[in-house]
């Protein structure tokens, strides 16, 4: 991991800048995709099944019976682990749900009011193959059993054998979730866009993936299905001082590193010794992890970057908008009264990441790339639309209608003034 | 005006097609100028303008001087009518800041919370030229006003002179928005997305526009800056039954109508009788609007739908999903609660749409083209990201580690694990 010492504002917007992907030769690929899947429904999900997952599946759905007992095909530690998670993550998204607004008489005779209504069908969906990401049913399934999302169906690749994860099916059931196709990539995310004989069209979906489901959430989302965020690559940020513990700080870099080859992580210190600190820590550290080639070639992508003060790092974090920042400096709570421009923080020396990946409560689901700028992550909102409701009295049009009609004539549209002023001229004709 | 008599389930689909639009040609068009105005900054802006809008400007800017004394050059109508909206509006909006959520105390040591942060950089567009949407900049400014965005940044497009209608500078005075440039188009967009030498970068860019500008919006949304909603044609669902008054009817019918030749307005109903009196109406007071040729093209894309029954009518109202939706029916508030998609609603004899467009409070800016079914309008939340914080202890970390590093385990990122494991023994040889 490079480390940066004292960079000039002139150089931030670079030294911030995100791994590039190439998206043009991948646009057309899963362009087809999407158009075969759109065409031709459940054959084509099974044509790509076989070419990219290598089974041939019958049905597409999930034998019920399977989600029954998957229970007993998982460990009870994991079990208990998730039961935890589950009630954590249900405790913080119930204090999200939204309420109504009003009615507010906004003027004598006239009533607004605003009523959050859930999204009558989504569909989650849950990376799989090799690692499968059981706490991503859980980020997704618990705030959509929350809302009473009418329909909520769940896609997760299969394995060789044509087999979902059991965890991913225990956690189905808990949350109630019937509907469950093995079907994975950018098939899965055309078939729950535009319907297929036995996947039903949803009206947004939701959770990450890799390049293929990203950019086929991208194309669906132009003109049919709303999405959760633009996703990308994981990161992170951490902001520590001299104080701070190196080894916890490496384990946290590393932890996201180990996502993917094109993740990105950053710490953001005024302490020429940590910088150091941290170097020899992610040494050690990366020698015994599993996924340490794709971990280091993450950090090839990574920066340890020293900063005159914590007004620069603060300034320098808050232009880079990371998806995931850490504070674990002293004053950590002072700082983060400072953080405008973050998906997820993480406070103090016993805050990880992970914590928020898997159990403390909050969602997993968060804007990547820059999009922590003006995106939240997934919250309860996100299964919401709020609908604008307005009842005015007869009273309430003769207060407000003079200036409608004003207002309607300076913008040229007479018909606008006209829906006021036949009322009008009814009320005085009466 | 089409009269469609109790349509089978099998034709609602495409009953309730929306206009189509040809976009290919118009992409590569738009996208070319993006990457003029991405590229050569203020000089590709004004060439477009000279183009496009048919004036040389020096400055891009409106001098302060003129948005100064913009006050002097409009009606004390539409200035009492203006106040009187924004009252209003604001008086609604105010009502709607999201509030933080907890600190939450999930497990015991483990506090998260959510904090909304308004979006520190926002552009507002307000269409411009022969009718300037004076009650657009009240509709976007109010609440990013409200929400006290950082910069809040306005374009809207001159006349042949150079000049900005001044009622959009008298408003933009009141809110206290101070860069008003004088671009409009796709060339306007472009330089809200990239920034130029005058025009600042924002990271979401509001408003509605012609094609060129919602597409622009569209393409610049997929890369770099976030925008309030996919926008489309103007559209109006009206509910009403025997008691309805036809002459209402026609006039909401007919504003929506009027807005351009791709707007779509459509009658639900049960009575027989009402869908030839709403008719009746349609052609005699279309004859009396100056924008009667525009209007009738839209009510080419338009129906009069008669149905069986409420539940039917309902039913059908949900499956269109309407940007406006006006329940004049005798139990309109027992319907009210039915309505699941909808951009905003309007209940009552004396609820014109026109009241929302201008000046009953709630927003204007809906989602269109079937966009209700997961997205809401322009609301507070639309001014905000939602940012979660979480503060876990010592103790705490003990709490819920055992969960964190089971399920971590599960899906093979060890490091995730490990970020948990190497605090926790810390403790222990503490």
């Amino acid at each position: 991991m490079n480390i940066v010492r004292y960079p000039e504002k002139a150089h931030w917007q670079s030294l911030l800048k995100r791994p590039a992907l190439n998206q043009g030769a991948l646009e057309l690929t899963v362009k087809g995709i999407i158009e075969e899947v759109a065409g031709r429904g459940d054959a084509a999900v099974r044509d790509y099944t076989m070419e990219f997952d290598g089974v041939a599946l019958e049905s597409l759905l999930v034998p019920p019976p399977e989600i029954a007992l998957a229970g007993t095909r998982i460990p009870d530690s994991l079990k208990s682990a998730i039961g935890e998670a589950m009630v954590n993550i249900r405790s913080f998204h119930l204090k999200q749900v939204p309420e109504p607004v009003g009615p507010v008489v906004t003027a004598a005779g006239v009533r607004c009011w605003q009523k959050p209504v859930p999204i009558d069908s989504v569909g989650l969906y849950v990376p799989g193959g090799s690692a499968p990401l059981l706490s991503t049913a859980l980020m997704l399934g618990i705030p959509a059993q929350i809302a009473g999302c009418g329909e909520v169906i769940l896609a997760t690749p299969p394995d060789v054998d044509g087999n979902v994860n059991p965890s991913i099916l225990y956690i189905a059931r808990l949350l109630g979730i019937e509907k469950v196709f093995r079907v994975g990539g950018a098939q899965a995310i055309a078939a729950m866009a535009y319907g297929t004989e036995s996947i039903p069209a949803v009206h947004k979906i939701f959770g990450p993936g890799n390049q293929y489901v990203t950019m086929a959430k991208q194309i669906v989302s132009r003109d049919r299905v709303a999405i959760d965020m633009p996703a990308g690559p994981s990161e992170l940020a951490v902001v520590a001082d001299d104080t701070s513990d190196a080894a916890f700080i490496a384990s946290d870099l590393l932890s996201q590193a180990e996502h993917g080859p094109d993740s990105q992580v950053v710490l953001f210190t005024d302490s020429p010794s940590l910088t150091e600190r941290v170097q020899e820590e992610i040494r050690s550290q990366l020698a015994l992890l599993p996924r340490r080639e794709i971990a280091s070639i993450a950090l090839k992508n990574s920066r340890l970057i020293l900063l005159k003060d914590q007004l620069e790092i603060m300034e320098m974090v808050n232009r880079y908008a990371p998806e995931h920042l850490i504070i674990v400096t002293s004053n950590y709570t002072e700082l983060s009264e400072k953080v405008v421009n973050a998906g997820s923080v993480f406070l103090g020396p016993y805050t990880p990441e992970s914590a928020g990946d898997y159990a403390s409560g909050t969602n997993h689901t968060l804007p990547t790339n820059g999009w922590a700028h003006s995106h939240s992550g997934v919250n309860m909102d996100s299964f919401y639309k709020k609908i604008t409701f307005q009842e005015i009295s007869e009273y309430g049009l003769h207060n407000i209608g003079e200036a409608i009609m004003t207002m309607a004539e300076a913008e040229q549209l007479k018909a606008h003034s006209n829906a006021v002023a036949c009322r009008l001229k009814s009320k005085s004709d009466g």
